[in-house]
């Protein structure tokens, strides 16, 4: 039987994995620089290595009858070599080069018939001058790749803000994006197995702070109509991404329909749900599944990558909160307050074995689950402030 | 912050407190003389050598802040040289004493109060011969230490199988217990943390084949007075016996009031509850905590060694059941059938990652959770009749 898995990347996202991929009896082997990352830890072997070694990446292979990865940008030459040995890479390399050039991924959304926010590519600062025109200010300039928690985002309010943004993301490979007043940010995570079967996660709603995801509400606080609406937006994606694997969709409810030039069905004034941003991978916004829902995220995407029958996403509760435990120093990193958060019914402490911690770094999570999200969210809030990292 | 854990012991219970405990942030070593031991494939790190050898438990003490066991048979003397050091060890050498020799544990709970089957030690053929005087046949004759799994215990149906017993068992530490005819077996898993709080799990029903458990209802389908009754004999229970930990307590489930000496304010014929036997660590009866129950047993034993807060141990649906994954061949170990296995909804597969496939040996196991015992069982067995090890 095979039942080795090798896994690109050997943070948080991989070590959650690799607990689910044990679970089920695996053997698991990561990649990672940094020796006992916090997938290492947990994994059968870490192989210390760069991801973009191909060296490494070939070593990894060979202890792997599946690959997959925590980390999109995951060099898709070596990927796709590794592909052609006969080993099963999903997301595949094909599925990550639609989705880690973001202007390409919105592209093809646009021909799926997908709502986005209005986007257009842009190489001079003549360009970006002329999508404000069209658009209207504010504007998101964006860098096509590598973006992620806000690092290769900027927000143009005014035609002053161009120079600025073009000097901080550089002048290569750059779009705008129309800006969305959203009511509030979504997302929902998919999964496909490599049968083409698909389920969907409930719809959750997501708060930021910094651009880095701070809150997850499940299941998001909105009108079935609306969730249900997400969910099929999510769920037509999958079709047209195909690839295997947990994916995160991040989505903007928005009640103005002045956003947007595709006059559709909607009426001005009407909620809308449009899509944001796709990670081809398990995602934050997806942690709070550990808990309450039959089947995590980190199991689906093991199951799905292994050509195993999904599971149910059915949560068990009827209401869980995720925050996040983000860094709030310099140091080695040391948990402090783990007596006081654990006296919290319901809440769990997720912490992910980082040796240092940095300010704003994801040291960790709490899920709490509950009867109601104010519940939840009140002993997700104070678990959150009795712990330090 | 102490955040390292030593576990003594790396089979599969040692694995499931291994990654309960990565979950927390805890840093993990375990010890067994397998090298890649089930837990060691999951712990930070694993030594290599015998859990009687005094180097390499006292190279354990030196990478743990807390320690801990997965077998109760642990040489005492390390274990106190151990706490010496000023390392927390739990359950505590004073609390494995009481309960290794299972006619001191016996005794102990008789002293406290707690109902059991009678018992007496015998030493020689005439002793057994008159204990089946007294008590009747069949009788039950056990070796007092390193008993389990049906392994130390002889059935002496009439008076002609005393020499066979003897036989068996050889003739030394042992005592005769007197057969009670139950209706069912149930189990209990408790938890005792430092400070002295303890919670109980709901009260569930096990089925044994050969001796070694095969099914675990949760909870048990029996009446709610009774179940209460349990509870409060294994609260009591753990009231007497302190030590931090999580334990697992059998008893018997009887209509029959003929078995018992002490005439309590039981009526002949009504239903009475009577502990059969305590493990001082996480037992496969609570193996099933891990998806229906807020806290798993193996979380709830780590929160109880390392000073936290115990956690909820309500289950989130109406029943769960668990089916072990006995080996059925003697092989290098090849997991068969999880495709079908998991496509029945609600069904989890647990495997332990042994390398060796063994008759009987405790390879894995099924958990069915859902809306009825019925159901559950139903999807549990037919999980079992898709795999293969």
């Amino acid at each position: 039987m095979k039942n080795r898995i090798g896994i690109v990347g050997g943070g948080q996202l991989a070590r959650m994995l690799t607990i689910a991929a044990k679970q089920l009896g695996f053997v698991v082997t990561v990649l990672d620089p940094t020796p006992n990352a916090p997938a290492g830890q947990v994994a059968d072997a870490q192989i210390v290595g760069d991801l973009n070694n191909e060296t490494a990446m070939m070593q990894l292979a060979t202890h792997s009858d599946f690959l997959t990865l925590e980390w999109e940008l995951a060099n898709p030459y070596l990927l796709g070599k590794i592909a052609q040995k006969g080993i099963p890479v999903n997301p595949s390399a094909k599925t990550l080069e639609i989705i880690k050039d973001k202007y390409e991924q919105k592209l093809f959304l646009q021909k799926a018939g997908i709502p986005v926010a209005d986007f257009v590519e842009v190489k001079t600062k003549h360009d970006i001058e002329h999508a404000g025109e069209k658009f209207g200010y504010p504007l998101l300039l964006k860098a096509k790749i590598g973006a992620y928690d806000g690092r290769g985002n900027f927000l143009i309010k005014t035609k002053q803000d161009i120079a600025k943004g073009l000097e901080k993301l550089g002048s290569t490979n750059l779009y705008v994006e129309k800006f969305v007043p959203f009511e509030k940010e979504l997302a929902i995570m998919v999964a496909r197995n490599t049968n083409g079967e698909i389920v969907t996660y409930p719809v959750v709603e997501t708060i930021h702070k910094n651009n880095i995801l701070h809150i997850t509400l499940a299941p998001a606080p909105i009108e079935k109509t609306l969730a249900k609406k997400a969910e099929m937006l999510a769920r037509k994606t999958m079709q047209q991404l195909k690839g295997a694997g947990v994916f995160g969709i991040e989505m903007f409810l928005t009640r103005s329909a002045s956003f947007h030039s595709d006059k559709s069905s909607e009426r001005a004034g009407q909620a809308k749900v449009l899509i944001n941003e796709i990670a081809p991978r398990v995602h934050n916004s997806g942690h709070y599944t550990i808990e309450p829902c039959i089947t995590s995220q980190f199991e689906q995407h093991i199951r799905a990558i292994t050509g195993l029958p999904l599971g149910k996403t059915t949560m068990l509760t009827k209401a869980a909160v995720m925050v996040n435990i983000l860094g709030e120093h310099e140091r080695k990193a040391t948990v402090e307050g783990l007596e006081k958060a654990l006296q919290l019914p319901g809440v769990s402490v997720h912490i992910y074995g980082k040796k240092e911690t940095r300010k704003e770094r994801k040291m960790g999570h709490i899920t709490a689950i509950g009867d109601s999200l104010e519940q939840c969210l009140r002993s997700a809030k104070k678990a959150r402030s009795y712990l330090s990292i």
